[in-house]
């Protein structure tokens, strides 16, 4: 499937995801970064990753473009002689015409974990398959002689998973989630943790699957929501109702087409915790059904297109006190203005990253604090 | 330049605009559906556009998908017999299983000009081409016999233009104009207009230059920006300075790419009150130099990319008070969280849409009244 104006920049962490798993399956020699630390103001927070292909090709960013150069050298290194190595990138003195430019504006510490893509990926990608969310426990600088950088354990759901790499210890393990419990989804942390043989950084590294959006509806203004959300990376169902038609190639951005009773909808609702729906079957009967079903399930939220009057007309006829009436948008979407379907494809994807990140959707320039809360272990 | 997931759905009004141009210049028989009035709610607002092509190709949209059938059948039609016609179409009975199927949703009366595209057009195309705003003026009903459905005069800045149509009689024109003005960007509104020798209804349909997005800098994390503006319908430009590469292949998504200094920056600003522009250079001397220049021009909108810290510090070195300090974004960008390349984008072009469009961000859900505001006559 062609993506808009392709170029490594526009790549979700979904992408990034696929893009391991790729490397992975085909057996191809790749290299990871991963931004591990950053000290003051960086373009990207920790957690943030690119793909290195062995010829150079790029998937994700770690910084704005001003280290992929740099990086993709010691990417392609770690190719060669299948090492891990950190690598810690000081851009504080920008104002000074130093070894980086003439300024980059980033007045920060970048911390990068490059790695060979080898066989301890395997357990995230097939977590990732079955849509489970797994914490990446990695250390990246030890004093204690048993532990390298690069020793890596995956946790799921409480279990330790061995990962092929040397694993750290359990006590490391435990240690280094008890202090940075709980995360937030794709959060990610450095936390330095002390054993009696010396003191082990251990950076932690929440993966999660790639939220979902469940759009219910057969008509055209279905696309420019459907392909914008695409973009942000949402994986996309499109489910159809009443015999509409269901050829992909009607719903090109949609991942599935599914032809279903809205009554039926909450089958496809795996993970209510990151599911998003939007009624716009235009159709009042089915999306009153839908939102009536949809309402039994713990989706996170339900988006309802249409006029304020047409959510009064539903409330009258399905019973929504006492069922969460926050979790639905109505109308759905930011108000953006203009009425062309790619603005409210806009309208509806940015309500879904505010929503999906816990934000108001406001300007930031009306905003106090920080653009990002740093998580301190 | 390909376009996502390509749908006539998510063409823009840049898009339908060209559609039109393309028209006229390959000479090649089509028609434009424009909706004229909405009566109770629709999904879309008078002004949206569709152009078909003799061939059944759509581009742009009048409804959600529920009349484009119709419709299409009568601008096929309108190619054949060279005529423009009016259809209405009540979509108020929704809830009974109606001609339109089980109920759209839009509990609405919606008229549609059918039209081919002809001659008249061109004025419209040369002066969107000039990036000037114009007004048509199309009579689409009438019971004066000396005018025609169809009959139709262009005025830019005051001045009336021959379309090669029959024209409004000039008392329609000014008395049409008088009780519309000032229509708002892009508005569009039916007013009657009583002449000695009977009634004439005329759409009034303000056509503006698509906006400008000027983004100033060099590195990668443009493309994101530029990609998503473009999908929004802004015309993008990309600035780069200090002799960067500016290969069109670097920034596929950009309309065009120059290489400036920060300082003549104002040099590409031609139309100050459609341009928006983002300084993203990531070189705090650059920013600062182009922040400054802009300043100086009628420019609406400076987005700032950078923590709140990089204005504080751009604030100390030159004198902004008193230079419409409201006129900068910093930080850039709607509250929607995320790090990745792509979120920021879809955050600073929500922006730049809600700026547009004269809104807040912040969710519809919680704000009052109707999402689109009525243009009385």
């Amino acid at each position: 499937m062609t993506r808009p104006f392709e170029s490594p920049w526009g790549a979700t962490k979904r992408d990034v995801h696929a893009a391991i798993g790729d490397a992975l399956a085909a057996e191809e020699a790749a290299a990871l970064a991963t931004v591990i630390d950053v000290e003051g103001s960086g373009y990207r927070r920790p957690g943030a990753k690119m793909v290195v292909a062995d010829d150079g090709e790029l998937r994700g960013s770690v910084t704005a473009g001003c280290l992929e150069g740099s990086v993709t050298d010691l990417a392609r290194k770690a190719i060669a002689d299948g090492e891990t190595r950190t690598e810690t990138y000081d851009l504080t003195d920008d104002d000074d015409a130093d070894a980086w430019g003439i300024g980059l504006g980033c007045n920060g510490v970048i911390g990068v974990l490059i790695e060979p893509i080898d066989e301890s990926f395997g357990p995230v990608v097939e977590g990732l398959e079955k849509r489970r969310s797994q914490t990446v426990l990695t250390a990246v600088e030890s004093s204690n002689l048993a532990v390298r950088v690069g020793d890596r354990t995956v946790v799921t759901d409480g279990e330790f998973t061995a990962t092929g790499r040397s694993e750290l210890p359990d006590s490391v393990v435990t240690d280094a989630l008890d202090r940075t419990e709980p995360l937030p989804d794709n959060g990610a942390v450095c936390v330095t943790v002390e054993t009696d043989d010396g003191a082990v950084r251990v950076f932690v590294d929440r993966i999660d699957p790639s939220p979902e959006l469940l759009l219910f509806g057969g008509q055209e203004d279905i696309n420019p929501v459907a392909s914008l959300a695409r973009q942000a990376g949402f994986r996309v169902r499109v489910a159809t109702a009443r015999g509409a038609r269901t050829e992909p190639d009607r719903f090109p951005a949609a991942d599935e087409v599914v032809s279903t009773n809205p009554t039926e909808l909450p089958d496809l609702v795996t993970v209510p915790e990151q599911t998003y729906a939007v009624l716009m079957s235009h159709n009042l009967i089915d999306d009153r059904l839908a939102l009536d079903a949809l309402l039994e399930t713990n989706i996170l939220y339900i988006g309802l297109m249409g006029p304020r009057k047409r959510f009064r007309e539903l409330r009258e006829e399905i019973d929504i006190d006492g069922r969460d009436a926050d979790r639905i948008a109505t109308p759905v979407g930011l108000d953006l203005g203009g009425d062309e379907p790619t603005a409210i494809g806009f309208s509806i994807v940015a309500e879904l990253l505010a929503v999906h990140n816990d934000r108001s959707g406001g300007r930031l320039s009306d905003r106090e604090g920080p653009i990002h809360e740093r998580l301190e272990p």
